[in-house]
């Protein structure tokens, strides 16, 4: 069987990382790199690599070096937001090239952007290309994982999704995507631009809606700081006593006055008991936990490479993880 | 949208069951129910169902009716094994008609079967339909459920499952199945045959090696009893102290002298604390468990009602839960 050709577009902590996977797998072959970044053109993908190594791969800036590299499929890394990939995913899928995307806003694509939605769609479908969004969360561990879960029951009347992340372990821009090290004012300035913590929890609610057909007329979130009751020190900044540490963000699918999808996400820097758990109220009930939780980096870079022969093998268009065969690893 | 049709076909417990889920589901229409027992037919569906009611539906024993009930998709729960299902699966995907089987060996339908495999392959792709075998145990507990948890890990070096069910929480079938109440010599003469116990605990160590691409050598089980310590009471039967309780089987897929998959199976009467273990070994590890275990007899008809929109949306052929859009609840 002929490897799976693969180039890796956007080349932040988590598209290195699933460069590094996608380089070293088996069954895929990474013929090519690009990032918009001028600064990263020209060295040596493996530069980024950790460890570094040499991959004779350069680093491209111009998106038009797909017409040479010729990938089966495109590993999209770039940002959280539709609007800001929306020409990027156009350009590569007007080629023919698969995606799979880790923008968050992807994961339900028409949700809060139904006209980029559909000119994807269509310009997936012209060019006989695949787009997919995915993730760790969102993409499974408060969505997707309570879809497959749901698979032993029936009728589903509650969906409840715990996620405790102790942020300390985590990459820098990780840590201060949730504000580790902020004062309450500044954290206030931050959350009110609404590009700030989690992105995707929206999305997560209306896919767990829309999966189980839920009926929601709401769909709401709140996002709080959780504030440090010690001294805590990670590997790249300090957080003092009282100061923010992370965040506690919650999301709610309700239809009037009941709360039908709850998704409650902490990040913090000290987090106790990391874990992800699903609980289903159906018939039977379902009470699933991931001890130790869902290792957030090196699970999303995975679960990057681990679509890519699903998305490979659908029919073309803008998909959800909800209309593609499960990702799945490789055995060493 | 237009509703599915479904015909069930065969009307032991798990299709009875699998019946009155369909009936009752929204986006479903159950139109028509067919079992071989001369016994059965003429009555109302409705009067296997817990509790009795009338459906209007008249159970037909000849497979002939589906020219008449034109149904998308049958529900097919007739027996474990490939070569007594075969002529029925034949009869209805050269129809155009989607099948979801609760047969055990189709859950990897090559494997002990490679030619019954490509004649229904092929009937099913000249038909137009498409033909899925699935379950709770196989085809989720112990195997999809390691396959999906994978999706957040990389390079998979070892798998485990392990399944606690307290037998005598189950129907009788199930508990007669797993030997309760028999005598050790009792349970080596059934043993011999060959069909006794858990069914399908090869095709789920088949199915992680293929999906993770694990090179086994091997895929062997062993089957071994569980002896009462003390008098224990079901619903339906007794068993002695000293008596069988019930089984353990572990199937192992190894290469060499390495066990590369390691599945653990306990069912017998008063087995302590009911769960679902998932552990794999890889970049990072994966630790998941399904608290008080995935309740078996509701759960295998809920999974096979779960499955029939993603069978009705597949291309045509026989197909494995890999190939398909992961199964899904609906909510009440």
């Amino acid at each position: 069987m002929s490897k799976l050709r693969v180039v890796s577009f956007g080349l932040g902590p988590i598209g290195v990382r699933a460069a590094q996977l996608a380089h070293a797998r088996r069954n895929l072959e990474l013929v090519g790199a690009i990032d918009v970044d001028p600064a990263k053109a020209g060295k040596d993908l493996g530069d980024l690599f950790q460890p570094a190594t040499k991959t004779g791969i350069t680093i491209e800036a111009d998106i038009g070096a797909l017409d040479r590299l010729r990938p089966d499929v495109v590993v999209h890394c770039t940002s959280s937001f539709m609007p800001v990939v929306e020409q990027q995913v156009l350009d590569i899928c007007r080629r023919g090239i698969d995606i799979v995307s880790s923008t968050e806003e992807l994961l339900v694509p028409d949700l809060q952007h139904p006209s980029i939605a559909a000119s994807i769609d269509q310009a997936a479908k012209a060019g006989g290309a695949t787009v997919l969004g995915t993730g760790v969360n969102p993409g499974f561990a408060m969505d997707f994982m309570a879809v497959v879960a749901s698979a032993v029951t029936y009728s589903v009347q509650h969906v409840r999704c715990v996620r405790v992340v102790d942020a300390g372990t985590r990459r820098l821009p990780l840590q201060q995507k949730v504000g580790a090290g902020m004062t309450t004012d500044e954290f206030e300035a931050k959350r009110a631009t609404g590009r700030f913590g989690h992105i995707g929890m929206r999305e997560s609610v209306a896919l767990v809606a829309r999966a189980l057909g839920f009926e929601i007329d709401r769909n709401e979130q709140s996002l709080e700081p959780v504030l440090a009751t010690e001294e805590r020190k990670t590997p790249f900044l300090t957080v003092s006593k009282g100061a923010v540490a992370g965040i506690r963000n919650i999301g709610r699918g309700s239809l009037g006055s009941r709360v039908l999808i709850e998704l409650d996400l902490s990040m913090y820097v000290g987090a106790p008991d990391p874990r992800d758990e699903v609980h289903l109220r159906g018939d039977p009930d379902v009470d699933l936990i991931f001890q130790g939780g869902i290792a957030g980096d090196s699970a999303t870079a995975a679960i990057l490479i681990n679509s890519i022969a699903q998305v490979a093998a659908a029919s073309p268009g803008l998909k959800t993880v909800l209309d593609v065969a499960p990702p799945r690893s490789t055995a060493v």
